[in-house]
């Protein structure tokens, strides 16, 4: 039964600070919603002496120790061999594991060096965890007393997808609610996590019901689950009827999904083609749109016109409206938005321009003003939004205002 | 002496992963600077045995424990009171911080209550860290055994304003001489992480230096460091050469550079423009050229021209090309950056024309197929890639791959 874990993220990158774990939190987002409890989070580098100091303290707290990192084939991935010396236990050869890495580099092009069959080492006795994507796949074993290690590589996408496709459904059956559970998210625009978690503050939970919340700049989740219990799928939908009340429209979407793939559903959906005008986000809208499978079927093309002369060039818009209203104004704003559509012969056209910073910004217009705007068959709007914080920051809330602005542009009767 | 550091994160937030924590990677980026090693960060929640788990295991490593939050009035905030136990002393108000907090609830018209004086009680003969931004100070206590306990809160900014303002410069002075090290960032391109470990193997590191790797897709970074030792500086000159020498073209910078920063330098140094014309990247490649700050010197547009029509409309890519050799073919991608290129009036032309799956591949052109081209005055150049993975995973190597095409294409006398 795993009822409490610890989570163990190793690597020396995360002693010298040049590098922020990500990991721990996403693993402890999930055991949080399998009703497992995280006793504590030990990190440690890549040294034998402390790999083992953090096995022996991390498996006298918990049930699980759940380990990150260290299964590569370079010299400094110690953890394989470290485990199997703090289990007594030899390393042992998986075949199927080592045909795949041959097959792998095959496939690739790439020489195959023989560090690399490292990665097929195992404790003896342990059990493989499949990585849909990478090279290196994990592993489990069981200790003498009954407890369990279970080891994941680093790379937080290898990561997340093991977790997805077999880690998490394993805990979940191992675990006191045991995999009973019901579970949903709920994507979130247009709210600070504190504000957030203001709004949710008055939903009476019962015991075996969580909130919780993950702010992933630009986006915030908020996830209710339900362990256990028989009038759980009651409990649930009321809940969620609570907080569909509560949110509204603040609520783009349910489940794990992104704003770029709701977007894309509905333009699918009514056979419309989407044309963008970026100034400030640099291409990063026509990315988050197009990094979608299957984006080729509703979105044309992205003129990305930092410069004035490409945007008149390109976009046709009236150097006389940059002159006297500046390229960041709701005027040039909706020539784009109109440029876009017409010059590629889309049915919906969206452009943003803003000041990203750190310069270009002035008092009237300061960094992280930003003007929007949708141009539609007859209809054309825009509207201005201003971000805090720096160029990153304020690229990435203007992709995720853009983005908004389109899908409620686009649902609007 | 502090030589050693642990580094202990606490709060409920951090176990359920609401929280991802920066604070560590800060201190210990901080820490690693002065030469002092990071054994381990440990994180737990908001409760006594964990806090006092922590502690305990914290100073069996360490010759300082640096912990962060637990510091506020309200009852979830343990720490002073579980170090005070955990050191067999008294708690003891400390008047100078009670009167400073109650002029700031004065100053701001906020009402006075008891549990604020809360974070004015010290563990007896503790120093008091000064918070210049804040209203909770930290502190520090030498332990019976020559050890330090170090508190600051958790909220980032008034951490790294009270890091920067004192505690830096107490644990330098503290500090085996910090500060002794040498380090060192090689950027690479077109190495997986293990070829990159089979190349430096062969050099022969003195004890003292170290070599470590960072891979984040489609980033791989080198890292050499040498701590302490008087001939470090010749030493690191020395390996800084070998490494060069054995690596050559495979490093496209050195420091905590990325490829856009070293492409926008270049561009930068020779008064060129650049502009870009992305198909299979979908916009990435702007992104990325853009986030750079100060890029509006020398980017002047990007046509993501996913569709045929706008390659044709926007690039005057002529249809018989199309038609002859398909969009992703060496002929496409010379004409989309040559187009470019004269549609902006740029100096420069970049295009990517691919195949990012999962659909889309065919027996000849399959997924991950990438025609990136150079167009310049008077010479064009064109090369085919194969990206191996999902879609996410073409775009981020294509977009990799094309910046730098772009800086060869740009060093070529």
């Amino acid at each position: 039964m795993i009822r409490r874990a610890v989570i163990l993220s190793t690597g020396d990158e995360l002693m010298t600070g040049r590098v922020v774990d990500t990991n721990s939190a996403y693993i402890a987002a999930k055991l949080y919603d399998l009703g497992v409890e995280v006793a504590a989070v030990l990190k440690v580098g890549d040294s034998k002496e402390r790999l083992r100091w953090a096995l022996e303290h991390g498996l006298a707290l918990a049930d699980l120790v759940l380990g990150t990192g260290g299964l590569g084939p370079t010299a400094d991935d110690l953890t394989t061999e470290v485990v199997a010396e703090y289990l007594g236990v030899e390393l042992k050869l998986d075949e199927t594991t080592a045909q795949a890495l041959k097959r792998r580099f095959e496939a690739r092009g790439l020489p195959w060096t023989e560090n690399n069959l490292k990665q097929a080492l195992f404790p003896d006795g342990a059990e493989i965890v499949p990585n849909p994507i990478g090279s290196a796949p994990g592993f489990r074993v069981r200790t003498p007393d009954e407890r369990w290690l279970l080891w994941l590589p680093g790379v937080p996408r290898e990561l997340e997808a093991m977790m997805q496709a077999t880690v998490l459904a394993w805990i979940a059956q191992a675990s006191p609610g045991g995999g009973e559970i019901s579970s949903g998210a709920f994507k979130i625009y247009g709210l600070t996590e504190s504000k957030l978690d203001d709004l949710v503050k008055p939903l009476s939970l019962p015991p075996a019901a969580a909130l919780s919340f993950r702010a992933h700049y630009p986006d915030l989740t908020l996830r209710l689950t339900i362990r256990g219990g028989q009038d759980r799928a009651a409990k649930f939908a009321q809940l969620t009827a609570e907080i569909r009340q509560i949110l509204g429209a603040h609520i783009y979407g349910e489940g794990d999904v992104t704003l770029e793939e709701i977007v894309g559903k509905i333009l699918a959906e009514k056979g419309w083609t989407l044309a963008l005008a970026e100034s400030c986000t640099g291409g990063y809208v026509g990315h988050r749109i197009t990094r979608v499978a299957g984006s080729s079927a509703y979105f044309k093309s992205s003129c990305v016109c930092y410069a004035n002369d490409a945007k008149v060039r390109f976009l046709g818009v009236k150097r006389a409206t940059l002159e006297q209203h500046g390229a960041v104004s709701r005027e040039t704003a909706l020539e784009m938005a109109e440029g876009a559509r017409r010059e590629a012969g889309a049915d919906i056209g969206l452009s943003i321009t803003g000041i990203a910073g750190p310069s270009g910004g002035s008092a009237e217009k300061p960094v992280g003003t930003v003007w929007i705007a949708v141009a539609q068959e007859g209809r054309s709007e825009a509207r201005a939004f201003h971000f805090q914080g720096d160029r990153e920051r304020v690229i990435l809330g203007a992709s995720q205002a853009a983005l908004n602005f389109l899908r409620t542009a686009l649902l609007r009767p």
